[in-house]
C-alpha cells in the first residue's frame, strides 16, 4: 500500500523522522506492505514538495532547521511553496507552544478539512485545542494518532487503549519527562543542587537552553492532560492541571528522600474523585516497593491502576529524537496496517 | 455483535472468567457494542451447553471444578454432552500439561475445524505444538490470541506487537512467573530459606500444593518460548529451552546479592545469536538501576531492548485468576472490536 506523506517541523525530531523512513522503507515494506513516500515537508519558511518524493537521504543528511528546507530547495530547483497539498497522512511535528497550539493547530485543521489521517508529535495544538480537534476529525472521519506527544516511545495510550481493554482505569501515575528525572537522578546520585544538574543536563544535550517546559513541568502536565482526556474521558485544558515543577526541588529535599531510602520524582498524576476527573504534577517521594522506583536517568515510566488487572505499567522508552519519531512511525503503521 | 463462547476448563481462572463476563457485561455492550454470551463450558466429566447462553450467576457462584457442572447439570436438567458444538470463539483454560498439551490441545483443533477462534490461558498445548497449531489456524484463517498464556495481566505480546510496531527487537528479558518472584522476593526481605518461603507461599494461596511447575523454571520457559516465536520469529520447542529453577538458590546467595545492593530474580531471556534464537532462564542477580529491579513479591516484568525505541517494558499485572481472565477478556475483546 503506497501512503503519501507530509510532514510539518524539520527540527531534530522530524530529520529523525525523515532518516527512518530511508533506513526502514525495505523492512517497512516487507514487515507491513507498507510503502510510505514523503510528499512535502514544511517549515518557517515554506514547504518543500514533490509528488513523486522527496530524496529521504539528501534531507536526512542535512542540519535539523527549516533553513535545510531553504537550502534543499536552491539545490533542487524545487520552489518553496506556501502550504501542502492534499495527501494522505500528516505528521505534525512543529515545536511545541502550549500558548498558541500554533502552528501545529492550522496544519492539524488544514488536514482534517483535507480527510487526510494525522500523527502528532507535538502537544500545543492538542492540549489547546483537544474538543476543537476531536470534534472536526470525527466529522471529517479522520484518525489521528498521538503517541508522539505523550511520552513517546514509552507505549502509555497504547497500554490504556488496548492492553487494558475491558479494565477500569481507576488512577494513572507517570514520570512523564525524562529531562526533569534525569536531572532529578543526578541530583540524587552526585549529590549536586538543582543548578549544577540542570547545566550539566544542558551540556549532555538533554535539557534544552530554555529547560522551562521541562523543569516547570509544563510538558508532564500535556502528557497526563492528554492522557486524561483520552483514557478518563475527562475534556480538561491545561489550566486545569495543578502543576508544581522542579525548579524548587532543594538539596535539603534530595538528602531527606535518601535518607529515606527513596528517591525524587516529578509525578503525573489523573484520578477520579467526586465523579470528576482530577490531574496534577508534582514532585513526590516514592519508596523501592513502588513500580516506578527504578526509573532513572532520561527513563520514563506510568503505571495505571485497574479494577481487574492490578497494577499495570510500561518503563523505559528513555527520551530522544530517535524515540519520539519512531513513536510517530509506529502510530503510523498503525493507521493502515492492523494486526 | 452478538459472540457466543465455549469455555472449556472450570478451574479458579475459568470460573473467574465466568465472573467477568457477568460483571461486565454491560459496560462491554456499551463501550465495545459487544455481547458475550457463553454457551457451553467443559470439564473432566463433560459439557454443559444452552443455546441461549448459560446462568452466569449461577456458574460464578459455584466452586471452581468440574463436579460444579456435573452439579449445574443436574439442578438445571441440562444434560453433560460428551462435547461441544460449533460457536464463535473458544476459550481455552484447561490446566497447563507441558508433556501432552492435553486437553487443551484437542478442543483448540477442534476450534480451528469448527473455524472458531481462539482465547488460549493454558500453555501445553501451545508450547508442544505451536508450528502444528498455527499451521491449521492459518489455513483455516482462524484467530488465536494468547495474552492469558504470555504473563496475563502484564501486557507482554501487546508491546512486542503493537507498541513496538516498526522497531527490530533485539532481545527479551522478563521476570515472568510471580510465584517465583514471589518466593525470592520473601528469602531476600525476609531472610528466610527457599524451603520457608515456599512454604508461606503455599499457605497464602500462592504457590500450589505441587509447586514444580513455577519454582523449576517450566512456567516461564514456556512464556518465554511463546513470546520468542511470536516476536523474534524462532520455532523453537520447551526442549530448547535451557532451564534452571529457583529450587537451587540458597540463603547464601541471596545474602550475596543484598551484600552487592542487588536482588535475585528468575530472569527469562531471549535473544538472537549469531543468526539463530536462543531461549534461556534462570537465577540472575540485578542491580538497581535495572528496569526490573522494582518488581517484587508476584508482580511480574519485562524489557524489549529495540533498535529504535531503546529499553522499553511492562511492569505489574501481579498473577492472580482474575488477572489472568482479565487478559482473556481482553483478547477476546480485541478479536472482534479494532480500536
Amino acid at each position: 500500500m503506497r501512503v503519501n506523506l507530509v510532514l510539518t517541523g524539520f527540527g531534530v525530531v522530524g530529520r529523525e523522522f525523515v532518516r527512518l523512513l530511508q533506513e526502514k522503507h525495505r523492512f517497512l515494506r516487507r514487515a507491513y506492505e507498507l510503502d510510505f513516500r514523503l510528499v512535502a515537508v514544511g517549515g518557517r519558511g515554506g514547504f518543500i514538495t514533490s509528488e513523486d518524493g522527496l530524496d529521504l537521504k539528501i534531507l536526512g543528511d542535512a542540519e535539523p532547521g527549516s533553513d535545510s528546507l531553504e537550502t534543499f530547495s536552491k539545490n533542487s530547483g524545487l520552489p518553496l511553496m506556501s502550504t501542502f497539498d492534499q495527501a494522505d497522512a500528516l505528521i505534525e511535528a512543529t515545536p511545541t507552544d502550549t500558548d498558541s497550539g500554533e502552528p501545529g493547530f492550522g496544519y492539524i485543521m488544514k488536514a482534517i478539512h483535507h480527510q487526510m489521517d494525522i500523527v502528532a508529535i507535538s502537544k500545543g495544538a492538542l492540549v489547546r485545542h483537544y474538543d476543537t480537534i476531536f470534534t472536526a476529525a470525527d466529522a471529517n472521519q479522520v484518525k489521528l494518532k498521538f503517541s508522539g506527544a505523550t511520552a513517546a516511545a514509552l507505549p502509555t495510550l497504547d497500554i490504556g487503549q488496548i492492553s487494558l481493554a475491558g479494565s477500569e482505569i481507576v488512577s494513572i501515575e507517570g514520570i512523564l519527562n525524562g529531562t526533569s528525572n534525569y536531572i532529578l537522578s543526578s541530583m540524587q546520585r552526585e549529590q549536586v543542587s538543582f543548578e549544577e544538574a540542570l547545566k550539566a543536563a544542558q551540556h549532555q544535550g538533554i535539557a534544552e537552553a530554555n529547560p522551562r517546559l521541562d523543569v516547570e513541568g509544563i510538558d508532564s502536565a500535556c502528557k497526563i492532560l492528554l492522557l486524561a482526556n483520552s483514557l478518563l474521558g475527562s475534556r480538561l485544558s491545561l489550566s486545569d492541571v495543578t502543576v508544581t515543577g522542579i525548579v524548587g526541588v532543594s538539596s535539603e529535599d534530595i538528602i531527606e528522600a535518601s535518607a529515606q531510602g527513596k528517591k525524587m520524582k516529578l509525578l503525573a498524576r489523573a484520578y477520579k474523585q467526586d465523579g470528576t476527573v482530577r490531574v496534577e504534577v508534582g514532585p513526590s517521594m516514592i519508596g523501592s516497593d513502588h513500580l516506578l522506583s527504578s526509573v532513572d536517568g532520561t527513563n520514563k515510566g506510568i503505571v495505571f491502576r485497574t479494577d481487574t488487572m492490578g497494577d499495570v505499567g510500561a518503563v523505559g522508552g528513555s527520551s530522544s529524537p530517535r524515540g519520539a519519531a519512531a513513536a510517530a512511525l509506529k502510530d503510523l503503521i498503525h493507521l493502515y496496517h492492523t494486526t
